[in-house]
């Protein structure tokens, strides 16, 4: 059985700091940066693409108000939030989960991407592909 | 005027893939990965702590259909959603966003995070910090 189900289903402890009908919010144990804390649905779905009703609302909910939990009680400002869906995304626990990640200046995360100058041709197919 | 404002009033072009009464999600010019596409609440709400229904769960619903939408037009299997709420997490345009970003090893992100081994008295005095 996975992890994250032990966790909902209280067979491992936890440090709940939101919970409802379809989530629960827990500290996470690594903590990269203070307050780092996961958004887990209470249904075991594996990632962004098995994602369903009312699981779905209910997660994004739960981030803001862990969000503006996190900020009158730690003071934070400024959060990234970070879903891993896949292995090549860097999922590691198979039931999806969204990172909730403060962020205070000389922290030890960076989101590294590369800055690309817009390829109009490119887009044009890539827009044509979609939407076909 | 937020330069996504103008996008979802249609003053200025965006390949739109797909749009709802509540949320507009685009290609990104600048494409970091192959389909990179943003889920945009056709409301001026700033970030995750200023962001409130319907359109909490329009963007999440509206990922899930972006996601499974890159999986079956491009063959996507690997997926990051990433909001950046703040300058300090790397946000530039004021209205809240969430990023599709499309992952397909050795591609040119690196979501740097460094892993620490459980602190359990940090995480006691944290949560009663939190939870009190």
């Amino acid at each position: 059985m996975c992890v994250f189900c032990k966790i909902i289903n209280n067979e491992i402890p936890s440090y709940t700091i939101y919970e409802d009908e379809y989530v629960k919010c827990f500290l996470d144990i690594s903590q990269a940066t203070k307050g780092h804390t996961l958004i887990v649905p209470k249904k075991h779905l594996q990632d962004v693409f098995a994602l369903e009703e009312p699981f779905t609302s209910a997660v994004l909910n739960a981030a803001v108000k862990v969000s503006n939990l996190l900020k009158e009680k730690l003071g934070v400002t400024n959060i990234n939030l970070l879903n891993n869906s896949g292995s090549l995304a860097g999922q590691t626990v198979m039931h999806f989960h969204l990172h909730v990640l403060p962020r205070y200046g000389n922290d030890e995360i960076d989101f590294h991407q590369v800055e690309h100058e817009p390829d109009f041709a490119k887009l044009d197919e890539l827009y044509k592909k979609i939407s076909s």
